[in-house]
């Protein structure tokens, strides 16, 4: 569990968590405890989506996948652990979180890693390998296998940091819808123009399982200026807010759009 | 999902919880959402324990594993998103219960299944086999792997019922203490005296695998004893309740020390 928690990583998610409680006029410690929460979460999904049997990762953060270290055994229970510590550690630790926000941020962190989010994207992304994959399919995947934990991530930081302008709400959660896809299109633009060494994780992979990419599915030009597009679209939804508050989330989007690895 | 949970199986976590939860003077209903998604964390920790890489077993609950009809990648995503459901459904469908009292259900739950409960027990057994094991050892592994989430589904009914007086709780988390070892007892019992489709799962199993077990560390008639023992410890704990409402725990214990598969 210390392994591949600690192992590094962008850290994306905690940081979308904190800043989106910060945009409404939360402190930064009322989501520390759910933002290490979500971190966890994440990173239980990792290591049981790099199993042989799915989609058999032999490298993650720059070091041996999970699985590979400590056998396919432990890592199934790493994972299962790690998402039983998630929910522990916000019921545990979140004390100065009212009970009703933290409900809340239970239903809205397991409906997006469950059989309507996370699970439904990576399983229909395994399916899809070595078929033909419509550009509806492939974000079918992407929005359910990334999207859906990231706006999370934003929802959650917005119940914790009391935000209770619904029309502002809706705004920073389709900042995140935009953010989620995003993240998903420059990772697959990465995956073929970058080393294994630059990514932490094996390059080329995508081709080699013959998955469905954007790359693939629209040319590599017309997935950078998708990309281009998603991140002009994030960040106009953060018009309406303080600027100073909202520039965490600004520095985000640009970030995501612009990573190297 | 559907295939494993619906399969049947004894349903005595749910139905801890639900006599716990009467017992302290609380309605079936308000416990009726939390024994579900207790049924699903079970099921779920069922289909992960079933797998290859862990006991490798090709049946449970009379049928063909989950693994074995969909795959190894569907078996690991239905075992996730049945966790996630777990949570999500306390979290959606306990609208009667204070957010109080479900934010200490979710820390006893996810607390019970984690890498100090129930993946510390099965961690322990997997390394165990082909070893010789103690009985502090053999104790370790179903306290952890067994009796934690006994435990958790009696204190979550008392805490849902509304049970205030720390005596009575208290003798009640000692009552599941000793039907979870129970449990796991004559569990092993009928490993070595029952036959495959007796039990609705692969008999003979922790011999082949070279497995600790209570008849094989203290022999069968001696684990028998233990297990009687076992019993009237547990019911001992449940004399100073109204005899009525005690009564569905009494009988449990007697159904578990007495139940043919």
């Amino acid at each position: 569990m210390r392994y591949s928690l600690l192992a590094g990583g962008k850290r994306v998610r905690p940081i979308l968590c904190i800043a989106s409680c910060e945009l409404v006029g939360g402190d930064e410690s009322l989501a520390m405890p759910i933002a290490c929460a979500i971190e966890m979460i994440h990173t239980a999904s990792l290591i049981h989506d790099d199993f042989p049997c799915m989609d058999n990762d032999d490298l993650r953060r720059g070091k041996p996948t999970n699985h590979k270290v400590f056998g396919e055994s432990t890592a199934v229970l790493a994972g299962d652990a790690l998402l039983s510590l998630a929910f522990e550690y916000i019921a545990c630790k979140a004390n100065n979180v009212s009970p009703d926000r933290l409900v809340r941020v239970f239903a809205e962190l397991s409906s997006a890693i469950g059989s309507k989010g996370l699970v439904a994207g990576q399983l229909v992304d395994i399916e899809s390998e070595g078929k033909v994959v419509s550009l509806k399919e492939l974000e079918f995947i992407h929005v359910h296998k990334t999207a859906k934990l990231l706006e999370a991530c934003v929802v959650c930081g917005v119940i914790i940091g009391g935000g209770n302008d619904n029309n502002n709400n809706e705004k920073v959660r389709i900042y995140a819808r935009f953010i989620g896809l995003l993240f998903q299109v420059v990772d697959d633009i990465l995956d073929v123009t970058k080393s294994s060494m630059e990514l932490g994780k094996t390059a080329g992979k995508d081709l080699v399982s013959n998955k469905a990419t954007y790359p693939k599915v629209m040319g590599i030009d017309e997935a950078k200026n998708f990309a281009y597009h998603l991140m002009n679209q994030a960040v106009q939804q953060l018009a309406c807010f303080d600027t100073a508050k909202a520039a965490p989330l600004y520095h985000l989007a640009y970030y995501i759009a612009n990573r190297q690895n």
